[in-house]
């Protein structure tokens, strides 16, 4: 039963718009999206295939049969390879993927694929199969529609935010002990392990790639002083000072689904230069919330922002963007800048972080929250303290 | 100074031998290998240049120059994008590739990339952007000269099966206490993130792709009893029973490179089925002991598996393969199977991991270690106990 998932009905009618017959996806994030399943390690690819007339079918090596079964709502699942008694369609997922297409009468069609993902070596393979399909790029198609959440993404994505505010919760009362960005990170990390330790049916997992997989993805990390000005590092073993700004960023993953919680702490008052880029950010994020609804164009809040920072004298500091879509990736596609052609609708789920980098005078903010466009306006998801933080 | 790695030495033979004047790479895992510089975050690429006649150079974001410039070997570094006052070539990678590549004059040559993950997408940009250049698959070659380890690596090889024996002896411990497989997990990273805290020097991150980023890569997962046929899930509440088997999966990194040990634990004494089994693949693991040095072809390690199995009655259950190379990645590409042409050499690294999966008698193993070859035959990187283990 895939007809409950308004995004296969919204997939199809994007596909009959492109003329598109068929889409067939590898990438992670968007057989996931298709199928409802994410066997972690990708060294078999995993193919989900939805035509635009009838269900999807899934494409898997025979050793994740049980795996594969147990976890994705689709109903016809195909196998390649060889595994213990398994019966597969041949052994490699070119036999399976052109025996599926040639029963669907599908193998002389217009297939979406995803061209920012697919490596060129399996394009070829693709087009050495299929020789008389036709290759179409799809994955603008594809990131527009995962835009819109449906509704069990949005209680995972909820759940993932849950995690995300106790990590932050264990990250700054470890802050306030004035331990090591590390020791920060860890207690952090475990603390969200421990929460994940009380939701029975959620996966931790989030997704991998050919090389490797992720078998768990509630991460915290911390950036504290002049470390800030690498906006990502691994932590370190630094010490907080008195008188400097610490960042905790946060990712955290429920049934594939993320959330972001980023605030920026004061250890101890802040020389007035950092004070006042913090306010200044907080208010623009209030400024903000009237927005934030169905109908606003996504750049408004990028205008805003930048409207709100040149007024504060911040003219020449202007962040690129500030903020990004969110959901099966922890980065979606679509950023929160003034060129972006995006206008809000239900369902949307975004980071807001409206941040501020003055180099020159050791000032940085890194505050994010994840947002969710609801009919009415918006919800924040991560719901840790969003004010000025000292501890 | 990079004159220092043998492996950018060993990568220039191999271009020279392929005819090809310059690599440019973009998979993170080669990226690094050729620059030292994981940042964790890909959404703006990252990319190596190494022509055969010179020196690599590194074409970051400028968002990351800092975080760059203070971790990778690489002296040569250059910069796209817009970000704070940073003086760049232009605003994407591409401006930046076409002029590194015109001011060398090798925007004529015969470029090597990455034909296994260059997406069809940016091959396109690619041929666009050169349309003097020769582009010609590498992905075999790079992988070829990553089987062999530079002492560096090695190094940090041995940090991160340090980090993985201290979370299989957590595990096991917490095993013996009948915990379910998320606590054991849980509990485990956590042992492993408190031993990494007293590594100074160490990152944790992985390796990440365009929509996320792993900034943490100490992982372990359990399957309990049945739930073993499934090769690989997230752990679950499920409690072991008395008289199953449980096996505990770990991977850790440091510095990008990985180790792997994973253990069957028999939860209290097994049924004959299964520890005939367990004691079947003892065995051979220490029958492959005196083949596992330099100059073995590396299928000897499989067919001696196969032969061992028939002997012993499992004819019908040779798994495909009985290991894998391990370093920057996780599973990298070669597979320990009857097929593959390597041959041992110093410096290598792989899993050892002959198993079973005897489905109708409820029957399976999941044992592995990582393994070095050195100049003397070789040495197990993890080392927690490795017979039989019952709790």
């Amino acid at each position: 039963m895939t007809a409950q998932h308004s995004r296969i009905v919204r997939m199809k009618a994007a596909m009959a718009r492109q003329g598109i017959d068929v889409l067939i996806c590898f990438k992670p994030e968007n057989s996931f999206l298709l199928t409802g399943f994410n066997p972690i390690i990708y060294s078999h690819p995993v193919v989900a295939i939805l035509p635009l007339d009838g269900e999807p079918a899934l494409l898997l090596h025979a050793l994740r049969d049980d795996h594969g079964r147990s976890e994705s709502f689709v109903s016809d699942i195909r196998l390649y390879g060889a595994w213990s008694t398994k019966v597969t369609m041949g052994p490699t997922w070119m036999d399976g993927l052109r025996a599926i297409l040639a029963e669907k009468t599908l193998d002389r069609a217009r297939i979406g694929i995803e061209e920012d993902h697919m490596p060129v070596a399996r394009y070829r393979v693709m087009t050495d199969l299929l020789p008389d399909a036709t290759l179409t790029g799809a994955s603008a198609l594809i990131d527009r529609v995962r835009l819109v959440k449906d509704p069990d993404e949005i209680v995972d994505a909820r759940l993932a935010a849950a995690l995300a505010d106790e990590g932050m919760r264990a990250a700054v009362d470890t802050l306030a002990e004035r331990r090591s960005e590390r020791e920060v990170a860890t207690l952090s990390m475990a603390a969200m392990n421990r929460a994940w330790c009380a939701m029975p049916d959620i996966e931790a997992a989030d997704f991998g790639t050919l090389e490797g997989g992720v078998q768990n993805g509630l991460w915290t990390w911390a950036l504290y002083g002049d470390r800030m000005f690498r906006n990502c590092d691994n932590p370190t073993l630094r010490l907080p000072a008195e008188g400097e700004a610490a960042s905790i960023f946060i990712w955290a993953v429920a049934n594939g689904m993320h959330a972001e919680i980023e605030r920026t702490v004061a250890i101890g008052p802040l020389p007035d230069a950092n004070r006042r880029a913090i306010d200044t950010i907080l208010e623009i994020r209030a400024a903000q919330a009237p927005l934030m609804r169905p109908g606003t164009a996504l750049a408004e809040l990028f205008h805003l922002t930048r409207r709100m920072l040149e007024a504060a004298g911040y003219a020449a500091n202007i962040p690129g963007r500030i903020g990004h879509t969110i959901g099966l990736g922890a980065h979606e596609h679509t950023s929160l800048d003034g060129r972006t052609d995006v206008v809000l609708e239900e369902g949307m789920l975004f980071t807001l972080e409206p941040n501020l980098r003055v180099p020159a005078h050791g000032v940085a903010t890194q505050i994010s929250d994840t947002i969710l466009i609801t009919s009415a306006g918006h919800e924040y998801l991560t719901r840790y303290r969003g004010g000025y933080l000292e501890v």
